[in-house]
């Protein structure tokens, strides 16, 4: 199977202190992680669901993309990504198949992942991540 | 746990034959079923990923919910759901925990669960449903 599952879904929020606490009373038990990624400019946390996971994301700078998202959408669902097992292959059948990849490689992403993006114009007005564990360095 | 995992993500698509087409190309398999849900004015699909499903919703009428979700914000993720055992012991906690629910009683919903929405408002601006399967008649 091509995306075998949901790894998570980012959620878009200003404030990642009180959005934490409201996560928290939503799913009954808190993120069981938080990191910063400044080449995103996003402060995360993640929730553990299943073999799924809810990401959310604080702008830690204007103009960053969460930023500009909240901006002009408010607070909410930002993207969905989906769990490959390899991300290589993935983006060249995507790639073939007509979609449009944000990168050409895979580039390094929160929770120890590397990632691609399909722009939302080619896939329903949805933000697409791919997502596969980093190999070891 | 009280929202053990992700039950599905529903996404608002314009038309859902050319959507269907195009998430079978993402995740390389097609819909499992289709159904009509006419109190909702919606025509649905459901793609399994793992535990997890993908719902896409295209208005069966104007002035249905997703056809106002579309016409405000264009195509794209509409809802997320999560799975519950006891969805009126879950509403009765989520409603002591502040939350706004949209439905007293849980509602029938597609693809064979009983329902319940909480307003985006008090959710950081997500529509979340609630989600158990329907008891047997």
């Amino acid at each position: 199977m091509a995306l075998p599952r949901i790894e998570h879904l980012g959620i878009a929020v200003r404030n990642l202190e009180e959005a934490n606490a409201l996560f928290e009373k939503l799913f009954g038990h808190p993120p069981y992680k938080t990191e910063t990624v400044e080449r995103e400019g996003v402060s995360t946390s993640f929730f553990r669901l299943g073999e799924s996971k809810v990401e959310l994301l604080e702008a830690t700078r204007e103009q960053s993309p969460i930023a500009q998202f909240i901006e002009k959408r408010g607070e909410g669902l930002h993207h969905v990504a989906f769990a490959v097992d390899d991300i290589r292959a993935e983006m060249a059948r995507l790639r073939l198949a007509g979609f449009r990849l944000l990168h050409e490689e895979p580039v390094p992403g929160a929770d120890g992942k590397i990632i691609c993006f399909l722009h939302p114009k080619s896939t329903n007005g949805i933000l697409v991540e791919l997502c596969q564990d980093a190999e070891p360095a």
